[in-house]
C-alpha cells in the first residue's frame, strides 16, 4: 500500500505489511507522544479536524496527534454549522473545506459519508468513524495494543485467544477488529452475548475464510484461558428506544471477582471506551483500576501513536521526522506515563 | 487607504487604488496557499476568530489565512457561549476580548454590530458578515476572482458584462460585489430575478451614477453574452416563512443544457456558496461540475488569498512576508490545484 | 508551595510566599502580552482548555495566555460532547483526556468536579471554575489588580478599606476573593447587599479569624473612603427563577454621580465582568467607562498574566521564558494598552 496521498477509509484497505508499517512508524512517535523529544517536521501543514458528529476523545486525539508532529489545527463541530444544512452537497462541502487543509480527518453520523466526502476532496481524508460503517483507526490502535501487550508477555497476535464480549451485533469496533485479525493466523475467538446481539454472520464468514476459530455464547462465567478480553459498551444511540438498550446494559458486567475467578493470570483487558460507569451499565467495573493487565487507559495512548504514524505516512514525513527534533524545555512533575 | 491598524468593515471603504494594493498582495500569498513555500512572518501574533453566528466555510477560511502567515487562531462560535448573553454590550465584550489577540474577525447576525464591536476594539476588526448588512471578504474575493478569470481569457472589469442571477432583493453578496464594481467603468449588468426579488432601488442608483448600464429582466432564457454569470443561492433563512422561501427556490436554474445552449463559450460560472443541490433548488446543477469555466471553487481558494493580503496589510507585514520564508518538507502526492 | 506538578484547584492552597511567587512571575510576563517580545518557551506543549460550561472570556484568556508563551491549545466545549453523556467517569475522562496535553484548563458547573477530575489526571489542572465552588484564577487576577492599582496611587493591600457591593451570598467572586485577602493585614471591609444576600457566615468568619474588619450593611448611599469599589453582577443563573433574580436586579448601581458625591478621589472600580448593561440592571453604568479609576478591563489584562504566570510556574519554565525571546515583526498601529 502507497500510503502518501491515500485516504484512510476502512479496514478492508491494509494488508499485513502495510499494518507493519504503521505500526513501526508509531513505534518511532513515542518520544514524541511521551514529551521525550520535540519535532517541528509538520510546522506549517493544517488539519482539518471535520467532526459533524461529537466525539471528544477521538477528536482531541486526532488535533494533539497533529499538534505534537508540529502542525496546525483547524476544527468543525457539529452539523448544524455545516453548509450541509442549507442543502450543499458533501462534494461540495469536501471540494471547499479541504482546500483550507493539507490532510483531513472527518466524523460523520451516516455510515459512507466519509468516502463520499473523500471523492470532492483535495487532500487524503482519515476516516474517523462514518456511522455504524467503519472507524478504521480504532481497530488499528486495538490492533497494536493487542501485539504491544502480548509481545510484553512474550506472546504474539499469531494464535492468540480473543474473547470478546456485549453488543457484538452493534459494536463498530469488534467489527473492525475482528475483520483486522483476519490478516493473522490461527486466532481463537470466544464471542459472548445476548442472543439477539450476536456478531453479525458477515463478520463470523470472513473469520472462517481466515481459517480461524470461534466459539458463540451467551454466558460470562465458565473458564477462559483468553489471552484478551475485549469488552464493550451498550450503545444506548444504536437501539431503537431507551427501553431496549436497557435491556441489555448491564449484562455481561466484568470486574475483579470474576477476572479472578475465570481468567487465566495476565489475560489483558480491553475496552473501546468511554465505558459506562453508571451503576445499571458498570460493564467494566472500577475495582479493575489498579489490575496491571487493564489495557484501556493505554489504548487511549496508543491511538495518538497510531494517529500520528497514519499523518506522518500519508503526509509522506515517516522517514525526516526526527531530522526535525527539538529539545523539550517544559516539564511538569507529574509522571505521564 | 492607510491599511495598519485599520478596521475592514465595509466594501464603502475602498478605492480602486486600495484594491489594486489588496490584490497585489493577494498574489504574493499564492505560493503559501498552494504550499510551495511557508512563511513565518506571524509567528506569535493571535486571531481572535468570532462567530457569533455559525458559517464553517468563512470561518476556517479566516483560521486557515492566518495559520498560513504563522500566526496562532482561538475560536469562539455561537451566542450562547457568549457573554452578550448576560447583559454584556458590545464595547464591553470587544474592549476584553480584543485584549486576547492581534486582530479579529467577526461575524454577527445583526446589522451593523461589527462597526459597533469595532467602536471597544483595542486591535484591528475584519468583518465576517453582519447579518443582511456587509460581508466586504466575499465581495473583494468575487471580484477578485472576476479579475483573475477574466485575465485568463485575456479580458479586463472595465468594459464586462455581467448577468447577476436568482434572489438579487436579500442576496448581501451580490449588492456588495455591485457596489464594488462601481469602482470600474463600463460595465453592463444584466440582472435576473422574480419581480418580487429584483435588486433594490440603491444599488440601481450607485450602478446609474458610476455610468454602468443595467438591464432587468425575469426571464432565465434568451441569449447572453455575458463575461460572467454570478448564481445566487434562495437563502431560506432571509425569508419570513420557509413556504415564502419555497416558492422562488427552483427558478432560475442554470445547467449544462442551458449554459450551452445560451451562453457564449468561455462565460465565468460563479456562484456565492453553498449551492443547494437539493432537487427542489439546485441553481447551479452538477452536470456543469467538469466545466472549465465554473469558477466556484477557485473562488473559495481565492477567499484565502484575500484574507491572507488583509491580515498581512493591516498588521503591517505584507512587505516582509518573503524574509521569514522556510521550506515546506510535507506533501501528500494529490495535487491540490 | 511548590507550583511544578502541582494542580490549582482552591484560593485554600496558597501562601503569602506564594502569591507573592504569582505575581512576580506575571510581572515578568508583562511584556509577552504587550507584544514588545515574544517567547517560544513552550513550542510543543499542548493545552487541553475543557470547558464543559460555556465561558468565553475565561477559555479564551486561557488559550491566549497558552498562546503567549508559544504553547497549542486543544479545546473542548459543551457537555453534551463529552463522553460524560455517555455515562463515563470524571476519573475515565481525566485519565484519557490528560494523555492528550500537558497541562489541563478546565471549567464543569459541579463544585468539586474539577479536583475529582484532577485526581484521575496525568498532568496538571488548573480550576477555571466549578460551580458556585471556586475559581481560583480570578481571585488572583482581582488581588494582582487591587495590588498593582494601590501601589499605582502608592498605597498596598495591607491596611486597605475594600467595598463589595451586590450579590454577596452567591458571588463566588467575592468569596474567593475575601479567603486571598485573609492572607493580608488590617483591612476593612464594606459589604454592601441586600439582606437576602448577604455575604455568608463562613466567609465573615475566615475575615474575623484573620484579624480584619467588617461592616454590613443594606444602604448603598453614604460617603465612603473605600480604596476598592468591587461591585458584582446579579447572576440569574444562581437564582432560582428569573423572577427571583429580577427582584435583586437594578438595586445598588454605580454610576458617575454617586461615584463623584460618595467616593474618594482615586477609589479604584472593580468589577469580575461581564457587567450587565440592560437598563434594568446596569449595575456599573457607562458613563464611567472615561473615568481613569475604572480598572474593570485591566482586570481582564491582568488575568492573561496571571494565566501565563501559572502556566509557567505548574510547567517549570519561569526561570527560562527569556531564554526564547525573539522579535515581534508585526504590528496593527492601534495602541493596545
Amino acid at each position: 500500500m502507497q500510503f502518501k496521498g491515500a485516504n484512510i477509509l476502512s479496514v478492508g484497505q491494509f494488508t499485513p505489511d502495510s499494518i507493519q508499517q504503521v505500526f513501526a512508524t508509531a513505534d518511532l512517535m513515542e518520544p514524541y507522544a511521551h514529551r521525550k523529544k520535540r519535532t517541528t517536521v509538520l510546522n506549517g501543514a493544517i488539519l482539518g479536524n471535520l467532526f459533524f458528529e461529537s466525539s471528544t476523545r477521538t477528536r482531541v486525539s486526532f488535533g494533539t496527534a497533529f499538534n505534537l508532529l508540529g502542525g496546525e489545527v483547524r476544527e468543525t463541530t457539529g452539523m448544524e454549522s455545516s453548509a450541509i444544512a442549507k442543502g450543499e452537497s458533501l462534494f461540495d462541502t469536501a471540494r471547499v473545506l479541504s482546500s483550507y487543509s493539507d490532510i483531513i480527518a472527518m466524523r460523520h453520523p451516516k455510515a459512507g459519508s466519509v468516502s463520499e466526502f473523500a471523492e470532492g476532496s483535495r487532500v487524503p481524508v482519515i476516516n474517523g468513524g462514518d456511522g455504524a460503517n467503519e472507524h478504521p483507526t480504532q481497530a488499528l490502535l486495538d490492533l497494536y495494543t493487542i501485539a504491544k501487550e502480548l509481545a510484553h508477555h512474550g506472546r504474539q497476535v499469531d494464535g492468540m485467544h480473543i474473547c470478546m464480549i456485549g453488543d457484538l451485533k452493534h459494536g463498530r469496533t469488534v467489527h473492525s477488529l475482528s475483520k483486522l485479525l483476519c490478516l493473522y493466523k490461527n486466532i481463537r475467538f470466544t464471542l459472548i452475548s445476548p442472543r439477539e446481539l450476536a456478531m453479525p454472520d458477515e463478520v463470523l464468514d470472513a473469520l472462517t475464510n481466515a481459517g480461524h476459530a470461534f466459539h458463540i455464547t451467551d454466558a460470562l462465567v465458565g473458564e477462559l484461558d483468553a489471552d484478551i478480553v475485549y469488552q464493550t459498551r451498550i450503545q444506548q444511540e444504536r437501539f431503537a428506544s431507551l427501553e431496549e438498550a436497557a435491556l441489555y446494559r448491564g449484562k455481561f458486567r466484568l470486574n475483579s471477582e470474576i477476572y479472578t475467578r475465570h481468567y487465566k493470570p495476565n489475560t489483558v483487558i480491553m475496552h473501546p471506551l468511554p465505558r459506562d460507569s453508571r451503576a445499571e451499565a458498570n460493564e467494566l467495573d472500577n475495582d479493575l483500576n489498579q489490575n496491571p493487565n487493564l489495557a484501556i487507559f493505554r489504548q487511549a495512548d496508543n491511538g495518538v501513536l497510531i494517529r500520528m504514524a497514519l499523518f506522518a505516512l500519508t503526509l509522506g514525513v515517516e522517514n525526516i521526522v526526527s531530522k526535525y527534533d527539538t529539545d523539550v524545555v517544559w516539564h511538569s512533575q507529574k509522571s505521564r506515563y
